[in-house]
């Protein structure tokens, strides 16, 4: 749009019907943003396939209602993640077709077939069933992305042989999200094992001197497995956006 | 090897020259470790061209020296990290061809040409200047992986249009190195600017509350934009590692 | 009042009905907080026009209620922060024109007109919609100490070119006000986009390492932009009162 | 000049030269930072008669040096913070006119008067003789940008008579800035007296539970006087810059 | 009751009952106890006149009521702090005369008027309106140990003068217990007016950076006044019990 | 199962069926975990008469339910630890003789005798009746690991009388587990009077600058005293297993 | 002197020179701080005694040696605190009869006898032999402050029974200061054995977790013992003064 | 020796010497400590043939010299942890058959062969090869406790394989101590092999958010392997005294 308005006021100019100074004033006051559109392209993942994302928490029923019926005129699939339950009904109201994972607090609306688009398998590995929360929000999104996903559950570092056992389907993946909680040991033994970009989520499974997932965190900033990256405690979401980045380079 | 002596074990048994009960028994003793090397393969990176790597930090001169000397018997190219600058005299003696590199605190021993195995361009970001010795280690790294790497400095968020003025050179990279200390915000622009990989990594560049790059980490870690991932404070090498797994997928 | 009665007391010693001793002993004892009312003026701001406030936190209804009732007597406007939705029932029923705003749980009660006192135009900007409850206090706090105040929501530093496209409102301002939760790093963007005051204030929107807000507040006392101060996390108010004084100079 | 280019552009699409598809491909990919540069001007407080800043700590005295030469050519006035003494001489023999401060590590060379560009008077006002080098790198900073700078030593709040002495003083001022180690009390005392801002500087000064200067820096954020907005530990410079900005308005 | 076995021991020695290598074995096996309770005397200061005293936070009312119900047959009076409101009508019924104090929770019981046991005045004096919960915790819990108390409320060190108008009140108590939350400055100011012993009790009364107690902890045990010890973060009852014991002396 | 497989494949080669080579080939890819089963043997402390465990907490009742009834089939005894109340009423309707603690809810369900394993007696020592629910989660299961188990409570270091006259108790046990909140002191000074091993569990009995177990939790680790290791924050469970190994010895 | 202007004033009303008016004007502005003297009296504590003291850490030997000429003329005793090793040399010279104590870092001058103030005694306990520099520290400070003090070294918990066999001397002390690191457990169980104030000094002995004397503060702040108050880490000093304070009572 | 005064009393008695009064009060008052050792017994595991341990830590060498001396009296080995090389000299001057460990900075002094006590091996286990000092320390402090002692180093999580092709030297000990650094993994890992008790010792190799191995004993003490007990960072000595004492039993 901007860019057919660019034309007209160049033709213009062309035209004499506008003059030099007028258009370099103009130009010079051109909305920034509109030139910047054209280059930045904030929307660049949309137009790409991926869905448009709403991060629920803090945000009402009726402000995810609305930002997603906004969305839903332009026809994407829309990810909303942290929804808590209670402001699920009048979403679903809205949209029948919504799905909501209480486990994961995630709801998906998919308005088109995802896309495929990632060269590669994104496998999700978690240390314990209490970071399955987690781990489902990383697939979701990683699947929403156009990425192939798979899971690998309960293979925490205290019973090494469940993971060791596992090492091909390890070594087959493109891209490894390692979710642990508890001492957040995983990833390193997993980063141990395989040759490919391991991304480390801490959870917030744990008490006492857990500090709600700052020891897992830590733990995963100070790997001793050479390849590890780490987002956010809890943050399935970030590593899944991340991955899906890596597998589709 | 043990698959070799594997095969003499079953070509026994076949020949009827060690009874089953025997081997039964030797396979159930068969040193763990052997069967594991022919499929975990720990040596997997060395073999596809990567240097050998020494932590310098907290070994003594003879130590680094003796590490060196086995390493160089296979050939391999070697990379030191974190040596202090004192050490490096009976290492260049030993090693003349060594190249020791003071701000960065690596040394490089380049027995045989870097083979280039990255897809695309490594970039490596930094906001200040005291930030260039963690940038060095990380493209120094880089390069001994078999990368292209190229580099932006100086591009701290406060003063923004530096950092707009080389959007081209950002969008051309296959992976960005964001390197920040003080409050660590760089990669939160840079990664609402591109459509790639970004691994963060924190400099304990500051003074104060920034309690030795803790800010600067944490900020990482709570980016406002998806896709970023994060490694230790001052950890140049591991992100570089991470950056090279990416780039070769 | 303690004038009238320190000159009542030197025209009885002129006048020889109190001896020089009795003068003297009753000068040394003469209660200290007269003299010091009459230079230190705790009620200083009062008398500029400034409204009353309450800090509603860990207060009752009851409380808030007894307080509102007496500075109402003195016919000053009034504003209470940080005030629960459930107590703002019966303060409607005594103080029929009182409004609430349950997003930034502020109450005002505008008993006359607010006199304009900022000499410039004070900006609010915020970096994401979770963050405009701390805008909202900080908007209705400057307005009610008498400035003009504009505001910018949404321009968080992952889309940077939002940012960007107002530069121009940004330099119009005097004092800027610039609000963020996550790693808190629009105040460093912004400052160096301006040569005015900026005061940020970190807020506690985030989760996991952000801890309630500290992340962001760190960034914020860590930036690289030259001007930024600080004050404490989901400060709006304090923000407000400070570049109040600013926008009087 | 690039308006100057612009403007040729814009005549040679006019004049028939160049086609209105060209000139539009031309102005899509105009480099950015040229038409940035024009309205944001990095450069704009040297332009008004501000010293070029260095931060000192962790560059080599060879390196401020190289940046001091370039800095003189355009004859500005130099500011170097953080400056430890040993890099002094070499920069002293080349810039026989720069004048170096031990105690607060600061090196001035003053190329031409400083304009006084403040309107009131910025008081400096610290509570112990440890915390002077803070104050005395925020004084010789306050003065390079232009401002009239006056000081209060000595006055802590374990001795308040100390400071309520000097109410007068403390009124007189435009902008205070209250540096204080131990429990940095001085800032609410101060604020709490006064009605101008107050910015906080805590310090370093202090053992054992003061963290170096945490515990000083958390009483200041959370003062309860209104109005004190606070800067990093030990960070005179920054509480300068601020200060004088708000002195200009 | 020991020393009568004991003396009976040694009669049976000195009548050639007991050999004395018989005495010897029954003396080294003698229960270490027995002697020890004779002069520790762990009851001591119940037999002061002290109340007995129940914590009751964690504790379920029927586990207070069983408590209170073995302390009553001993005719003590009772003192229960931290007791949440909805666990008093069991109480209140058991107990009629009773009292409780829904601001501090405290409960006392009362079966015997307090005996006067200090010298001379406890002061209570705290900051803000907010701490008075603790505040009344300390006098509640001070006047059962035989005290005379008086408090100071409302006199934070933001409005100075309103403290320094009670020096004479200051001046005249023997031990000062100074309550403060926010930036915990006001036991600096105390302390530095007055002579005589003063205990800080931080609160948790802040948000933000306040950590629930812990900058206004850090700073009274960083004062700048010497003389100043402290308690535990809402400590009212442990302030008052030490304050006790100092004006016992 | 896995031994009688390989033995079958051994005597298919030596019986000329299978090849040497298709031999070799399935050795290589025999599944990994089928020998390590034969050696790690991860369920060995159940085969040993141990308890079957769930960590009930952030686990549904549903789930609870569905775990132990696949644990039921195979007879185990069963302990579920952190179980809130809420959840017990379904697993009682399934399974009427299980049973439930609700201080330490802990839920056991015995389906055969425990058989007593441990050597000497685990004795569990508690310093306040706070720290009871932790001591009887130990008790419970230390008892289901089939040791003889005694407890000492309300021994407390500031009445050490108390802890003296039990010191025959004390110096009578195998192993000591030693659980506290507030300072954490008792386990250094048990582990002066005993010369067994002392695990030392830390509470989160407490307020204020106790941070929910961390001051208690310091102090152990940091205790004078030699011997004494340390379990996590009200880990009762993990010291009475860490306890019941070494009773096992 | 004040009084003696002040009288002159009024004489000079009462004669009729000074006009009320004017004598009202000088009234009003008569400097705060001579009125105050009068009053605060700032320098209370000296005149009862006590010495002048310095805190030399952060001092150059030349400021130490500048305030001790300035006080030596008041003839007051002098004594300074944290007073490095190589800063005595000169300070020797200037003053012969100044006495160094180098485990303690504590130079005291005594120009004339202390006079003895404190009513009963200070006994100075601690826990290991490494806290005795701390120790040292208080005792000094409090003999200074006119105190008759005593000592009771290496008691620690770990060896409780040496603690127990010094009781009585416990029980005949005023006021105790308990000084120790690791845990900093032995002021709880001082507390439980006396009936008189406990000041508790924890120290930075200790290593890993200790955090350079934060355990043994935050032990102290939640020991379970009632009466115990807490002074920063290593403050012997402070703990005298208070403990001194509490002796004058 | 006291038992022998104990007995000349009672024969005094005995013989009419002495009056039952009056040895009653001898009784009394006879030191509680002479009682004490007799029953407590604290020098109990020196007579079991355990060294004396010297903390050689901030201690002089003519301190721990002077202790050495009076030790070496009484026959027994001496054990001196954390002594700094230079410290060593003096001592060997005075004991030539001392033997010194710079790395472990172990001193130890052999008068008589160390008596075997432990029932089974101690394995100590160490992930890096920066861990070694502190295994180190553990090794010959368990050896001069008695004990048979092997280890296992360079075993890290990053090549799991390492220690998998160990496990049956895992499962041959009675005790394992097992020390890491970095993300602190190794303990969770080894305690799932193994069905002994685990020592884990975090040490301080790391850097950035490893906190001096704060992270690594976080990681620790949240283990999912059951059985896991903690010491402090870099403890090497505690953990071994506490094998020890597993080992005997």
């Amino acid at each position: 749009m901007n860019v057919v308005n660019l034309k007209k006021l160049l033709q213009r100019i062309q035209a004499g019907r506008v003059s030099v100074e007028k258009g370099l004033e103009e130009l010079k006051h051109l909305p920034y943003e509109q030139i910047d559109c054209a280059t930045i392209d904030h929307h660049r993942h949309l137009r790409q396939g991926a869905p448009e994302t709403i991060f629920g928490a803090g945000k009402t029923a009726a402000q995810v209602l609305s930002i997603m019926k906004k969305m839903k005129e332009k026809g994407n699939n829309i990810l909303v993640t942290r929804l808590e339950r209670e402001k699920v009904p009048p979403l679903r109201r809205a949209f029948p077709k919504a799905r909501y994972y209480p486990s994961s607090r995630v709801l998906t609306l998919i308005n088109h077939p995802v896309e495929m688009r990632g060269r590669g398998t994104i496998l999700v590995v978690c240390a314990g069933t209490s970071d399955i929360p987690v781990a489902e929000e990383a697939i979701l999104t990683a699947r929403m992305l156009g990425n192939r996903v798979e899971h690998l559950y309960d293979v925490g570092v205290a019973g090494i042989h469940r993971l060791m056992s596992q090492r091909e389907r390890l070594m087959a993946a493109s891209v490894l999200i390692v979710i642990a909680g508890m001492e957040g040991a995983l990833p390193s033994v997993v980063a141990g094992l395989v040759n490919r970009p391991v991304i480390a989520v801490p959870t917030s499974v744990g008490y006492g001197s857990h500090f709600g997932g700052i020891t897992a965190l830590l733990a995963m900033l100070n790997s001793c497995a050479s390849g590890v990256t780490v987002v956010n405690i809890d943050n399935g979401y970030g590593a899944a956006f991340a991955a899906s980045q890596i597998n589709r380079l």
